[in-house]
């Protein structure tokens, strides 16, 4: 059983983090599904979700860890506690993934520096300029780069999650849990037809 | 402002109630989101997500009633307390949106004896079993009837929440709410690819 961690904080964007919680949790039989914060305390999403987190301490953080975007991120790439924090997980994670401008909290670690990444087409600008050392990718529904995950705007997420249950365990069962879900998966992530 | 209300109880499933939630979030000039369950405790969705609620109790049913689906419809279509409660809120909404299973439980009160309707294709024995003087559709990603809308497995639920948009609304801001969370939208109820 893998631990999947995905990371909450006030004003993060609903779908980001909890489009792929839908996908994972079809999977139960190889992902274990849970939420932390910071401190864990409940967060409260942009969309008025008010979620029940654990703390960062207690996560075992050698499995999977995604980070959804939102307006919070604006605040958080300057924490410099959360900041140091997220590094030390995400780098005993196994995968990062990353959802919108998640990939700008991922960037302040340092991890992507010198690596391809991607992030929600209108917060772009701001994306780049948290971290200029990482290879911003402007067309992308999701970019895959090693160990990596980083997808593109809100709903870009799930294709992200699906091709990275494709790359790990094969895409027979990705295109099953879309089933599932009775989603219309876009599986190429060269497809970004929000692009600019 | 109209009040968004949805509901949710033990085992509902994540992307029923969230991805309408994310679509609706997009116009809070509009909406106004919030969400109840019966006796405003804490609820655990299928995915392990814990939401805090608000009672029925602290609900203006006089606006919009979304209904998720999952597993946990199974065992509330038995439940008198709830679907009586169910009942009379739903009556007092301007319109009623399901998605999945959420179905089943509407169909349990009553209202939508004699009009057409949809649910997720997998478990459409069961949900048609629930009630047989629906005029349940087998073939549409989702239904609209008068102030009730009626949607396919989990994620049709956000082409029904974009196409509810469009029709009161205009499809103007529906295609402005698909862009901006980077979301491929199905927008013909029609088209259901996971019809059997």
């Amino acid at each position: 059983m893998i631990d999947f961690n995905i990371i909450l904080f006030d004003d993060f964007e609903t779908l980001d983090a909890f489009g792929p919680a839908e996908i994972i949790g079809i999977v139960p039989e190889i992902y274990k599904l849970d939420y932390f914060s910071l401190h864990g305390k409940t967060v409260t999403s942009s969309q008025n979700i008010r979620v029940t987190t654990k703390p960062f301490s207690d996560m075992n953080p050698e499995g999977v860890l995604l980070i959804p975007g939102g307006m919070g991120t604006r605040a958080l790439v300057n924490d410099a506690d959360f900041i140091h924090e997220l590094n030390t997980i995400a780098h005993k994670a196994a995968f990062v993934l990353t959802v919108c401008t998640g990939s700008a909290l991922l960037a302040k670690t340092g991890m992507l520096d010198g690596r391809p990444a991607t992030s929600n087409k209108m917060a772009f600008e701001w994306v780049q300029s948290v971290n200029t050392k990482v290879d911003w990718v402007k067309h992308a529904r999701w970019v895959a780069d090693g160990n990596c995950y980083t997808s593109s705007g809100v709903s870009a997420g799930m294709d992200m999650t699906l091709g990275f249950v494709g790359d790990i365990h094969g895409q027979d069962i990705a295109k099953r849990i879309a089933d599932d879900i009775e989603y219309i998966w876009n599986s190429n992530k060269n497809f970004d037809p929000f692009a600019l």
